[in-house]
């Protein structure tokens, strides 16, 4: 992450001083509001505002004419009880906006999920900086054998500098290119005045999908928590879920009792199908049970096991 | 409308005292917050909670780093384009959180906004209370020739009491016989322990659509412009037009540019369509033109010499 | 439920031939399209459109050009494959259209769920037929002294069929009532020409929420299914739990792997939280528990002993 | 467009044979289903699937127990009605389903429309083909100068063509080295079995934003008319343009009353302020009105009188 001085200069008046408000504050998320917490090599994850926290969901649960809170140990409880039954309302209640710089190729699989608000900084508009990402060497893999979409072992270290090497040059080209098109300095005026200046909405087709976009999006902490649970999850490509994971932290901090909800009853919690729940009953009344009898597929059966450390 | 003295009290508690808070406001806003704009009878709006304010729609338009703000006339200027142009997704950026009281049948129109999140005090959970709405007598209309769905005329004094006489008597009715079915007190104890308190969820059908209900109301910035747009507008029915109205009052509050531009562009704008806009060429140009002529059908034509107070 | 004649001449005249199509089709469903199914004492649900079928989830799951479809059972494995790991997206190509006739406060449960698309008979607009709900004596329990909603035991004979002449009594008069005030015959003209005619969108709110309304409601399989899962389950009101039944048949006739799977994965599935998985990995391994033990709360302890039938 | 011969098998055998539907159907529609139609160098629009017609939007309009229709003319009225008076959800009855491919910084503009159902072709999947976007030269234009998110004057011949050259070798050679680090056949065996396949989530990102992407995209009558006001204006990038004015196209074929009503009120119709409301007042009457007396800002005044072909 590279922030030029003028952005952090930006940064820093919007922390140099509050205001007082009549609204319910998060003290977990003030304290690092506007900061950038960087992602990837050049990517960022920026809380802008919210409206929330953990007693306006109690609030909207009791449609209530005061704070809603009663004790904080009967809000922990209530909001337990509401994300174990799925009753997700009240969690709509809360609202957060992030500014996420990221690569494309992950702004791709982001905005995938359609229940945000998006105002994303406009290729057509103005022009890309050059900013591109380039995995590390240990984050360079191999396709994965057994899993279509996954990665497996990392590259030998020498093939993993040739390959950042490689898409490093390509990214460099790409925008070299993109630049010589474009023909614009910073003030708009061409470059060399001999030469037509390509409309940006051109130009920037020559790009390659690791260049970095940014984009304000906001969505409220239901919606965030399905996203976080589908994005944090060990099966989300790595590039996407190291900003789910900031994102979670951040969660934490904004609205503890729903994160630690969060963490019990839907991250860290386990499905199991009407097949598995028959199996489970089964090997806990001390009978056996095998694939076949399961009525599971191998697959399914093999992910039940493990599930429950069981040597099947 | 008529808080009880614990309502009122749970209101000023949280009006009683600010906290500071790096968060933007809106002045406007924070001056009422909490507090119950009455309308109709017994029902009211709050505003609970918000975010946003002019500068987060001009700074999202920016995909900005810092408030995204230069200076307050380009600001005006920069919302007034987006608004003209419908670029809408800035104006997503906001969010702003009601409590509402309304009859029955009031939300049962509301609620086909469908981009809102909602949390309604439930009747199956809890005991409606003893409120319900009778129109005053300038409100009471015959139906419209003209308009199947409007309201002509007002009744005449003497009929118009008779039916407020008779809604009451009805509403009455329906809510004594609703607890005598319930039967239940405030602690839930059976009020006649000899009888059987038939289930809220079943007792709750035999109240009629004016009672009251209330809920928490969530929505963007610019789904709550054209939720403002259909129901400020003169063809709303009066019941759920007066809500309108009071929100609208609450815009201006929050986000004056906005509102400014929303009225401006919006509420006060108007629609011609490719053969009105035909038509109005010529008449620019001097030329006569008739209904016939012109393509539209006779009660477009009559709402476009309205529109534009044509003697046609 | 009671058709008229021409209604259901209407119908049978839908059901009288068939058009030929390109488009894929659902012989389950063919067999029913626009057929009335009775719900309740009044109530109806009918097919009235549908678009794709188990094979379109396969095709789109697959991008493909032609059907998607490889054999049966490849289909019928990645159906159960796609809802096992939820994804989501293929089953919202399929799109399935209802006409529903239901009691008010059961349209007001219904409509909660957002994500689908509604056309509902306009009480402003029109007047509604005198049809009110009356459940039947098994179907009149008290509340539930466990559940805050939910019902317990039926009441005994005498005491519904007291219960139900009051509902019936208050119904009657409200109708009564409101056929008075709207003063209308059948054409639309004066029944008593020396009176004034109440304006439609006034009129209503006089009737009690066990009327029925009626809609055309439109919802993607996806939304479908979740709608399901919350309204086919034991929890849901009886009222709008029978509607979900009737649906759920019609799910099985129309995409018959898609149901299956929706059984097995998701209705009859069972979702444990970070703690139970920890208790049940215990358990298989022979070793004891305690609530206390176990990070369940009491509640959360009693429901995964039942889940598991477990003498704990 | 290169539909391979297995593709174009596909299409044909699908539209080999028909079946009997007693939904209604959409003649227009049935006659190109599945037919790919081309745009831009490789991308193509194909009708998969659609439910409804125009008779569906008077049957729910109606909540009606048969077909809806009356008379062709009255049809054609209520659905020329509905759309003037913005009673848009009729129009949401109707859903109709495309398999698109295009460019991807075209994708990007096209998926912020959220109101649709998407299924995209995966290149965390599968392999991507080597197609790619390259503008013809009559297309490649320079930055517009009053437009920052426009296109001014074509390049020159020779110009372009360099421009041309350049774009093809850079994806030419993003290709062959994404090709290069997949190292995998068609039958997914190495091609150099000494090296390693980097993982395909990972060698995407070295493609360029002008290669092709394809997807399953659903979506409502409402909505889709919605992205047809925006796309297919004037202002919207000719790459985007281009597949609505198809989709435009297709929309008559399916919906022809609804498609004269959308152009007629909406796509050539316009929209004035109320200061241009009160301006044409003034002209109307005859009188004279200036810039600074109209209170519109300059752009709006040149919009204003460019609308209405005024000499001002």
């Amino acid at each position: 992450m590279a922030l030029t001085q003028t952005q952090t200069d930006e940064i820093q008046a919007l922390r140099s001083q509050t205001q007082p408000t009549y609204r319910d504050i998060s003290e977990g998320l003030e304290e690092v509001l506007y900061q950038a917490f960087p992602v990837l090599d050049h990517g960022f994850v920026r809380v802008i505002d919210y409206m929330g926290n953990d007693s306006a969901i109690v609030q909207a649960a009791r449609v209530s004419y005061g704070k809603g809170t009663k004790k904080r140990t009967e809000d922990r409880g209530l909001i337990q009880y509401l994300l174990r039954h799925s009753h997700t309302t009240p969690f709509e209640m809360c609202e957060i906006k992030f500014h996420v710089k990221l690569p494309i190729f992950v702004a791709r699989q982001w905005i995938r999920h359609r229940t945000a608000n998006v105002n994303e900084y406009s290729a057509r508009y103005s022009i890309l900086d050059k900013e591109f990402y380039i995995p590390s060497a240990n984050h360079l893999a191999v396709q994965s054998s057994t899993n279509r979409q996954g990665r497996g072992e990392t590259l030998s270290p020498e093939y993993s500098h040739y390959v950042m090497d490689l898409l490093r040059e390509d990214a460099d080209r790409s925008y070299s290119h993109y630049e010589e098109l474009l023909n614009e300095d910073a003030e708009g005026n061409s470059v060399d005045p001999q030469k037509d200046c390509l409309a940006r909405e051109l130009a920037r087709m020559n790009l390659s999908l690791n260049f970095y976009t940014q984009w304000y999006w906001k969505i409220n902490l239901h919606n965030l928590m399905h996203f976080l649970a589908l994005r944090a999850d060990a099966h989300a490509q790595y590039e996407i879920r190291v900003y789910a994971e900031i994102m979670l932290d951040l969660l934490e901090r904004w609205v503890p009792f729903t994160h630690e909800a969060f963490i019990q009853y839907r991250k860290e919690g386990v499905h199991f199908s009407k097949n598995g729940l028959s199996a489970l009953k089964k090997l806990l009344r001390g009978d056996k049970i095998t694939q076949d009898e399961s009525g599971m597929s191998k697959r399914e059966w093999q992910e039940f096991s493990e599930t429950l450390d069981l040597p099947l």
